[in-house]
């Protein structure tokens, strides 16, 4: 069977809470690798290089569009944020599944370049449910969670390009679900047409 | 979540086990249904109607063949034998995955009709495990054995035409990988549409 690492992308309105679920996900099991993105903004207390960011100058980030070393960058409040491509592609040839939790036109953008890219959404079981989590993080104000809320109103238009919908209503079945979702990508026909070309052989062999 | 049964077709290798894999499978978990084929010939001791097969007269399978109330149909050894679409609908509207274990032939006119349908191929670890098992039948002659393999041969060069492979090394593990396989099927996004449609009218209310 097929062990390649397969990019999977995993999207999301914000307050569904795929960020807590990713880190159960890679908690829970060794193959995955969740993708470190690159900014030119400042490490804040308790971030560290190649953790939570790897922290670049404006002019090591724009050496690394100008080479083509991002899988995808956006820039918001005057700084940049992209997806390396070196860490992706070792994580992915040392064989983990490698997970890109970023926004939807990044993700799309993704998508556009790599169609063998796993597209997850990930959904609230309803519109209330998001709301109170936002509610919940306490730092938001009710204008942001508005915007928020606006924010996902769009993003919502865009949910048929993705592949896969997980609901996040339970945690623990969430996440097992993803788990199971991206195992079965490696069952594939398409990713084991060598395995089922080397039975071939050997009943070729056989049959003499 | 979409919870509409799923078409599955299920074929392999003579010998692979896949009958037994899809007897634990339904044994395991109630949201199967094996699809229970029509044909013409005798009853065996021991088999009864509607469980084994539908036993039906040659006037009767041609009448639903001339009704087009069989999804696939073939003739062997003088006998007629089909899937018929009646009890495969009453499953699926049910709720219930249903599932045909069909040789290639047959999988493959499915496949032509329904492009809906999840078209699973069983393989063995290799070759030689394939010939133990059909060896471990007993029943069988070694020119038995040779046809089987010869027929696999064939077989081979149409596994291609199908979506997902599983591995029957491990009885246990099979089982549960075509079962988060299936699984992951329901959380496909064109087959949950109509949610994310809720989610995006919910929160248009809720933005106002």
């Amino acid at each position: 069977m097929d062990r390649k690492g397969i990019l999977v992308v995993v999207s999301g309105y914000s307050g569904v809470g795929k960020g807590t679920l990713m880190k159960e996900l890679t908690a829970r099991y060794g193959q995955y690798a969740l993708s470190v993105s690159a900014t030119t903004r400042e490490p804040r207390e308790g971030e560290a290089d190649g953790r939570e960011y790897f922290f670049k100058t404006e002019e090591e980030f724009e050496e690394m569009i100008g080479q083509g070393r991002l899988i995808e960058y956006a820039r918001y409040c005057d700084h940049y944020y992209g997806t390396p491509k070196d860490y992706v592609e070792e994580q992915l040839s040392q064989g983990r599944d490698v997970i890109l939790e970023i926004e939807q036109q990044g993700a799309l953008k993704v998508k556009a370049k790599d169609t063998d890219v796993l597209m997850l959404f990930v959904m609230p079981p309803d519109a209330q449910t998001l709301v109170e989590r936002l509610r919940g993080r306490d730092t938001e104000s009710e204008e942001v969670i508005r915007q928020r809320l606006t924010q996902a109103l769009e993003e919502s238009k865009y949910v048929d390009r993705y592949d896969y919908m997980v609901v996040n209503a339970d945690l623990d079945q969430a996440v097992e679900e993803v788990h199971h979702l991206i195992e079965s990508q490696h069952n594939m026909i398409n990713r084991n047409l060598d395995f089922a070309k080397q039975i071939q052989t050997e009943l070729k062999d056989l049959v003499g």
